[in-house]
């Protein structure tokens, strides 16, 4: 591959890198279900992943509190000063791997151990968050951490009710919180910017040889469901041609173009992921065949371009079958562009730590980024997925990538600690826009 | 459609056709459930369906028995006689039609009527069998009955059990059958030929505005089933191109080229029916595709062809995207054709009959013409299905298609009598072959 670049040769581990995938493994230990690593939302293991991170953001002299919504945050600095925010989640999907949200954490506190050793001090205190929830697992809903965070857990969510019929509510109180305390969770007024590390969770810097990216944006999502309705024939006694309404061939056809579209257009991803012909017979013409379809891009524009075009498609392949078609949208959400400076900031951070230029990349899965954003500027940094592997027990990531993603953190730090203007600014527009947001 | 020829119009009705209407309706009320038409193999209604039938066949002088595989028989001339069969099905798959089968075995008893009121008497007997199983239903095994009058009804189908955990030996006993008796089930020696009237389950007749067919052959079928296996990855996280491997793009592929083929390749069927995607979800590439495939055609050459190409392009649509494939044959059944000689007389005593030509086809679906012909020459003759319905409590038929077949059975037994060379040729021809099985 042209201008490939083997980054993870190039940086030396130390011992911190060791510590934080230590750390992480420690935390896969706190699970629900002995064996493997599932910890949901507000489950009795997550009291020992906040027991652990509590013990080591206190060595480092944090103030360590659990918010109303189950986060755990540990301020590291005044109270007052200007805060910068690291976070990423603690929840994991049942049979998880290790580092799916849980490295962001565990980075944020390594950061603010480096912070501690250095002998300068920072002009803004750090506050480490691990959101609660951001997996969607108990309640059917994702980022219900985060939510909290800016203020959005509403009270239709708080009504939801896991498969055991416990409300959120009294998910909360069972942790032993009080769900009334929620909006002393939102986030301080004095925090200006957010910095999530994450595990990549797909396979593009692995192929490209890189060890780190950094995110522009979160993909917007469309997901849909489409049903081809034909009717049912005697596979045999049916001639090809008009007499045939096949769901099926329709639906394949239309497979095919989602397929042949995204290949053509340059950052979209669309999949059709699950299908079924319901009554279906080998030996009988699908009457109906209903299938997924997921739709990705950064770029709104080009995401509804192709989502019309899909539509537009299915219904010609159907008509050409006298199959008719109806689809409906489960999901229609807008990408969510990660702030210009801070991501530049973090590539030239990137840059100066690794000796290797930034990468960019948008993100195709959502991140606790995505809702935080709408609050705060926000940035993501990836990390390389070996095998673009996760949401699976083998998971994992490169010591000596871990040790790029810290470095990158440690001179992200630095450059906002010594670029005293661009501090300025984002700490005047962090604000301005609180200010704004008062007023509307 | 060019050279469309609206026959039911020239044919006028006549009470024996009502009659034969009226039968099957009879005979559709004998039922195991009620309420609807379900009549399996040896069941309880069935016994009054042999009532009904035996009544009729009496009526008319008949000799009537049951043989050991509960088909019912019904001798219309002397044992020693050359003898046409006339026969079909009296079993239904579950909440079935009233005409699928049961019509043919009604028509050939009304034939014989039509014989017995004329004055002129013909040189053969007349057997008209009333199969106990074709459908399959019962034992998951079709056509029970005519394997049965054609001495092919083995141990390891006798050992078969139903739903109930009965065996097909213990069936006939309970049915008040003897199963050591099954060799005097198979038809007699002085058998000569074979005729099925039965419904096209098909709509290419109504299609064409063609109340007859006269049916050349029985397709042959393969089924199969296709395992495309790919790999799972995240639907947004995973770029388009080589880092995806989806089962499902790589079978949507092959299943537009099932169909593409098959519109190309006169006579050749080929149905993708029933596809699943396993534990797949909407935002998982597909990790395996499973797919039936179901393909006829009335030349075996043909048929295996597009078999092959169908696996060809599966691997190769399958290889295009890191899929491999697994493949499982369920049956490869060869075509069966009828007997030309019969063909062309029921083609002409179509023509003679209702003044219209012939219109040959093969059947796409199996019928017990396809078992008898491995002992007797055989021929059938099919009557249009409005809408194309069979196996649905809706089917039908028109009452004039009705009094076409009935006419041109009776023209055909008249051309059989009159054309004494061919039917000393086909007597001749059935006893040799009698011979040369014997020495076989």
């Amino acid at each position: 591959m042209k201008g490939m670049v083997e980054e993870s040769a190039t940086v030396q581990t130390t011992g911190r890198t060791a510590r934080c995938i230590a750390r992480c493994r420690e935390l896969a230990a706190c699970t629900d279900v002995p064996g493997e690593t599932t910890r949901t939302f507000l489950s009795p293991s997550m009291h020992r992943a906040h027991a652990l991170l509590t013990e080591w953001m206190c060595a480092v002299g944090m103030t360590v509190w659990v918010d109303a919504a189950g986060n755990l945050r540990g301020l590291f600095g005044t109270a007052d000063a200007p805060r910068l925010l690291i976070g990423s989640h603690l929840d994991t999907i049942a049979n998880a791997g290790a580092f799916d949200g849980v490295l962001g954490v565990v980075l944020g506190v390594a950061l603010v151990e480096e912070v501690a050793a250095a002998s300068a001090a920072l002009p803004f205190a750090i506050e480490v968050v691990g959101f609660s929830e951001e997996e969607g697992v108990r309640f059917a809903k994702p980022f219900l951490g985060s939510l909290a965070l800016v203020g959005e857990l509403d009270a239709a969510t708080l009504a939801r009710t896991d498969r055991n019929g416990v409300r959120v509510e009294a998910a909360i109180r069972e942790f032993g919180l009080d769900p009334t305390e929620l909006p002393a969770a939102v986030v301080s007024d004095s925090a200006f910017v957010y910095l999530e590390f994450h595990i990549e969770q797909g396979p593009v810097l692995e192929s490209e040889a890189r060890a780190l990216g950094v995110v522009d944006a979160i993909a917007g999502q469309t997901r849909m469901t489409l049903d081809f309705i034909g009717q049912a024939n005697h596979a045999g006694t049916t001639p090809m041609g008009h007499l045939r309404r096949d769901a099926l061939a329709a639906a394949a056809q239309w497979v095919v173009e989602v397929e042949r579209y995204a290949n053509e257009c340059d950052g979209l991803v669309a999949t059709v992921g699950k299908v079924e012909t319901g009554t279906g017979a080998g030996n009988v013409i699908a009457a109906e065949f209903i299938a997924t379809l997921d739709v990705r891009h950064a770029r709104d524009e080009a995401r509804k371009v192709a989502v019309a075009h899909y539509l537009e498609y299915a219904e010609t392949a159907g008509a050409a079958r006298g199959v008719s078609l109806s689809a409906t949208t489960q999901l229609d959400q807008p990408a969510v562009p990660m702030d210009a400076t801070l991501t530049e900031l973090l590539g030239e951070a990137k840059l100066r730590a690794t000796g290797g230029p930034a990468h960019t990349m948008s993100s195709g899965a959502g991140h606790d980024a995505m809702i935080v954003a709408r609050r705060l500027p926000s940035t993501m940094l990836f990390l390389r997925s070996p095998g673009g592997l996760s949401h699976h027990p083998d998971e994992t990531v490169l010591p000596g990538d871990v040790e790029a993603a810290l470095k990158t953190g440690v001179e992200f730090l630095r450059r906002l600690r010594d670029d005293s203007a661009t501090l300025a600014r984002l700490i005047a527009n962090a604000s301005a826009r609180r200010k704004k947001e008062r007023h509307a």
